[in-house]
């Protein structure tokens, strides 16, 4: 990679600063999506969003294709993303809130506190991104379950958030360069 | 783990043949998830398979709940089991064919093709699980991997599965022990 360290003109600065406003209007989702495909396209890591879970109700066929004429959406009961990393397993969750000062955790299902539970037992990488006042922020599966088995609270403050979770700041490609923490806190 | 190694009863003999016979009715994706359910309870690996990806066409509301009103299924990118045994990523496909000489390949999409190259580059383990003629066969990714590249088949014969395959013998829990399998193969 070539990395070019220069003072950006005042019309590299507005256009900079439209690539950060453009990207807090994407939602978390799209920019996740985005920084995935980013990342399989410069073959650094295989990780997909996993399609979510969908109950059948009432079927149809047209043209010999099987059509859903009635369904719901499910709960997943593991994360939401997973994949592979430099030879590890990585397993993530991606969550927003519009509450300003604690991440509710009605966000994170027993499930899916089970399943974190089970993946680090089992060597691999967990974490959920929390975006939170506009800030996106990776927080360890081992801290987010310290917080939870410690306190019988129904949220975390956002004061715990912003001194265990590592901030992911907005780039341009990719949009949310996620790896380069993941990078900084378990290589 | 104990194993107890005894001559069965007559009785045990029918109860046992009774097991294989009720298995061999059970379609391959559930015996799969009830083999992954009995490896998430013994803690032995966390091994999901993912949901069928939906496109969703038309929604509406009733008490606060999404439902769809016109969906339809889409193709799997991806291959529809991954997870994580003995801190390795493990990724893998299963599918069936009443064709009794041979695999149809049509049975694996483009996509997921480059995603197995992708899964062995970055140090995962991939493989198929073939149901045909009554045996399930693990096929390793990359015996399928080469298979297709040095061949111009539209299908791979049933005689290099039965040659590079592993065969999965049914038993009473887990019903498919694969593992065993990736256990001689993998480690």
């Amino acid at each position: 990679m070539v990395i070019i360290v220069a003072k950006l003109s005042n019309k590299e600065q507005t256009f900079s600063k439209q690539i950060i406003y453009k990207n807090r209007g994407m939602d978390l989702e799209t920019m996740l999506n985005n920084s995935n495909n980013y990342y399989l396209e410069l073959d650094k890591a295989v990780i997909h969003k996993k399609p979510t879970p969908i109950g059948v109700v009432k079927v149809s066929y047209k043209d010999n294709h099987k059509i859903i004429d009635r369904g719901y959406f499910k709960e997943q009961s593991t994360l939401d993303y997973n994949g592979i990393y430099k030879g590890k397993y990585i397993d993530f969750e991606a969550k927003v809130t519009q509450n300003k000062t604690s991440f509710p955790l009605s966000n994170i299902h027993a499930h899916q506190i089970e399943h974190m539970k089970r993946i680090i037992k089992h060597g691999g990488i967990t974490f959920l991104i929390i975006s939170i006042n506009q800030i996106v922020y990776l927080l360890k599966g081992e801290d987010f379950l310290d917080y939870i088995q410690t306190h019988q609270r129904k949220s975390i403050p956002y004061d715990f958030i912003k001194t265990y979770g590592y901030e992911i700041k907005y780039t341009y490609a990719p949009e949310l360069d996620y790896l380069k923490i993941v990078d900084k806190i378990y290589f």
